[in-house]
């Protein structure tokens, strides 16, 4: 075999390197390298690699220190390869370790991790057919075919199919963006006339439809990223459950100005926040009221598709939208990108190709054709197609619902402690809540209404303070990691009655191999830290509570600091 | 450890299958299963997997029959999910092939397959900093800083970032959407305006320029996406080395209509047809004078900056555009994705943010506030950091360098095989081609432009025919795998002057593992099989001309059947 030698190189009679070894052939020593990439892997999953903490802490200057550098000039014998990714490895967070309660993005599936490294390998061009992907095309249009099954959408089988006009779906790289396409596909179904003329041409404004408060912030950018303009996402209230209140958005719908003309409503079935779930069928009665476009967000709801009775009770007229956006790396443990977008109409996404005559051309099968913003991509459908592959729609739907019960025992585990106060209850598998123990809880539910602005929002940052205070010890420690993010409590559970949002710790159970006993030993950390916490935020309680005289007698007589 | 055990099944006594199998652990039987992916993998890339050829062919049809089947109920053991993965290689393609000369994605770097691989196992979500991706945050930052270097934009240390809007660029999905990116960067920087009230607000078109000839689709994509209309791509002529005419392109801006007001020019830096570059200066100079923003798409040129003599030749001005994409699963050997795109201005990003002023916050590090249509994603940068810190600029761009003598060396063969017209001159790496044996060339030359507009179009056609056959020919025997696609005749290099495209054949030197020698063995069979096809080619050649007679009888002067 010739060497890879530069021009250059080749005048410098020594130390000639040969860039062989830097590209797979495979030698023995180069399969050997790639096992061990997987060997030190293993080390990361099994938490030895991370002094089996989900995260060795450093602040972000460290690493900005540690990793500066300017761009590597010499090349180094690629054996040290192995020494970068353990370092990388080291520092990083693990969200499939059982103290991760944070995001259920647990990516740890096998047959899907299988899969997904596997592609990484074969890298195959799902932008076309023969120079680039001849049986991944074919495998990833089944996948769709089967995920258009799940939602209920008309499903063909794989040689009924005749061209890609049939394809009615595609793979995509986030949530983020299968709902920009839903949206972008509701816009270019009403008014078609933009393909061509541009909304320059236009003298109204389209506008779309949803809850503020519950919806994911891709909509507003993708409102910004289509040229609508986010002023013309129109806010719908929310009901007490975090949920889009389909009374108030019929009052709305009828009293839009005239140069509004709405094309889209969201209906979210899993919010990011609280992965509550609309009342799809109210959402859908309304859209073919009004004409419009229903699109479900189901990113995180997506996984209960495939339990007949989670799908049931809580996926309900999801077969009536238009658009479904899903996001198997999040509720379905594989790693990053899986996502989808459905539509109801098979031949949607015709409307974007460069060539629609082609996509109804029996012989011409190039995913590119009728796939917006993607051209040269990888195999990532091939993991999804695994997971079902191997596990089956059964053994899915059977981990997803035993998730959702181990989601529940968390939900009751935290309720008993009398140390939070939850926001919302738990459907499946997330909750959030503030730190405020039992007895501070029902003293405002008692007097919270009462107490004065300046009071009310007093009470609200000594409760994010602390919460927060809690949370980042155990987060930094590496013992137990809690989300924290800001939510509006839209069920006034906390009697305050205020417009702030308050900084929320979460849970989610979205890792599969959670158990109670796990789930227990986690929240024991976060009991043991809060309960020490009690006795500095309840001085702090009472000086404020106490600036409102009466009431802060009335606080003596339920308890008083040493009775507590 | 406690089993997951769904309720449904506790109810059944036997049979009660343990699901976590199923997810890695790991196991001493999952860390073989994962190895043996990785095995599996390997005989991919020794070819023992595919019988020794690029691709073992079937129609679309074999594959849409061999694969029907509804989605799978049932678990089916883990152990074979091989199985599943191995018929899937089987009839993959290889695009690292030495017989592969189609596209430059060969994918085939070892540092980079071993950071892409370690990325999939450690899942980190560059969307955020603490609960989600730590190290992984600062390393992508660094990435971007080091390819801001290579541009020649403004480069800091990475302890000198202090914010989020100092991070001048962002990863992304492909090329398609890197181009997107810079096309809404600079509607939005021309018109802020519209991010609130849309485009429907404006009372003139916002227009593009670019050649239309040898531009990538996803420009005219992003024009209908973003709202912009397909109509307000203004064509610019193209010159006969395929490139953007800039003397043209300055008469169209000058006479311009009013309600058209133009934002935006395209230099292409690599097209994908025949991966010619623009004089980016030239271009530079036009989008100064008439305030402009310059984008570059390098997505096929951005691997000559790792050469200081290449980047010199073809790249000079490129440090001039305010926004570049590039492509390194395209022509750095990494698999799929690894696409970025870099801006002058530092805080070009922050102009999408749904929190800017956050992005000027010191303590805040999450990336998804400055990357538009991205939220959770993968830590699919780690691959083309560790290429850069592996091999170095120096040992990527000796490759570089290396990899285009291979492409001048295969120009030469080709041209002294005297069976093809190359319609563009080989600068690094692409190359298109049409079957016109050497005396039918010499045909043209002298007569072409004399035959009548019949006898072109069937020139033309008999031309396309033969090419296609015989490349799809050496395709479909899993011999060579040579690209085919359609393209203009801009330098009117068969003296046709045909507005019609040619089926062009075309070869790209992207892998960095060919040699001179099997670059030699390759196009050896692509000319046993054209020679083949001379006879045949001909009598047709002589059927269309003759109803010419004079020319005809010239055609016999010059050489006739026999003595070819």
């Amino acid at each position: 075999m010739t060497k890879i030698i530069s021009p250059a190189r080749q005048n410098t009679e020594k130390n000639q390197m040969d860039y062989r070894e830097y590209f797979i052939v495979p030698t023995n020593k180069q399969k050997e390298l790639l096992k061990k990439t997987v060997e030190l892997a293993m080390k990361f999953y099994d938490g030895s690699l991370r002094d089996n903490k989900f995260l060795i802490y450093k602040p972000p200057k460290y690493f900005f220190k540690k990793l500066d550098r300017t761009i590597p000039k010499n090349p180094i014998d690629v054996g040290k390869s192995l020494k970068l990714l353990k370092e990388i490895g080291k520092y990083s967070i693990s969200q499939f370790d059982k103290t991760y309660l944070s995001f259920p993005d647990s990516g740890n599936s096998l047959p899907g991790m299988m899969g997904s490294i596997f592609a990484k390998f074969i890298n195959q061009n799902l932008s076309a057919f023969d120079r680039s992907a001849p049986i991944a095309t074919v495998i990833e249009i089944q996948l769709i075919e089967w995920l258009r099954e799940l939602i209920g959408y008309t499903s063909k089988e794989l040689k009924d199919i005749e061209t890609l006009s049939e394809v009615g779906g595609m793979c995509v790289t986030g949530g983020h963006m299968a709902n920009h396409i839903g949206m972008m596909a509701a816009l270019n179904n009403k008014f078609p006339e933009i393909g061509e003329k541009g909304l320059s041409n236009l003298n109204f404004s389209p506008v779309i439809l949803l809850s503020k408060k519950i919806s994911h912030y891709s909509f507003y950018e993708a409102a910004h990223h289509l040229g609508i303009g986010k002023e013309n996402v129109i806010d719908v209230p929310t009901t007490s459950h975090f949920t889009t209140d389909y009374i108030e958005l019929k009052k709305i719908l009828d009293s839009l100005p005239k140069n509004k003309v709405p094309f889209m409503i969201v209906g979210v079935a899993g919010n990011t926040k609280t992965s509550s779930l609309d009342d799809l069928n109210k959402l859908a009665d309304l859209c073919k009221k009004y004409n419009l476009w229903f699109h479900v967000d189901a990113c995180h709801g997506g996984s209960l598709l495939f339990s007949g009775q989670m799908k049931k009770k809580f996926l309900n007229g999801i077969e009536r939208a238009d658009s479904v956006s899903i996001d198997p790396h999040k509720g379905l443990f594989l790693p990053y990108p899986s996502s989808y977008i459905l539509f109801k109409k098979r031949d949607t996404l015709t409307i974007f190709s460069k060539h629609p005559e082609e996509t109804k051309d029996k012989n011409i099968w190039e995913l590119c054709l009728i796939t917006p913003f993607y051209g040269s991509r990888g195999f990532e459908s091939l993991s999804l197609w695994m997971l079902i592959s191997v596990m089956g729609t059964k053994g899915i739907g059977e981990v997803v619902e035993y998730r959702s019960i181990i989601a529940r025992y968390a939900e009751r585990l935290i309720d008993n402690s009398g140390l939070f106060v939850k926001l919302n209850d738990m459907d499946f598998y997330r909750m959030a809540f503030v730190f405020c123990p039992e007895k501070f809880h029902n003293y405002l539910i008692k007097y919270g209404s009462k107490l004065d602005q300046k009071q009310k929002e007093s009470i609200t940052d000594l409760i994010n303070r602390y919460g927060c205070e809690v949370n980042q010890k155990l987060y930094r420690a590496g013992e137990v990691c809690l989300d924290k993010y800001s939510l509006y409590d839209v069920g006034n559970k906390l009697n305050l009655n205020i417009e702030e949002k308050f900084l929320v710790i979460a849970i989610t159970a979205g890792n599969p191999l959670y158990t109670k006993a796990s789930m227990k030993t986690s929240l024991n950390k976060l009991f043991k830290e809060a309960e020490k916490m009690i006795p500095k935020f309840e001085k702090e309680f009472i000086l404020i509570v106490k600036e409102k005289h009466s009431i802060a007698e009335k606080l003596c007589d339920i308890g008083g600091p040493a009775g507590w």
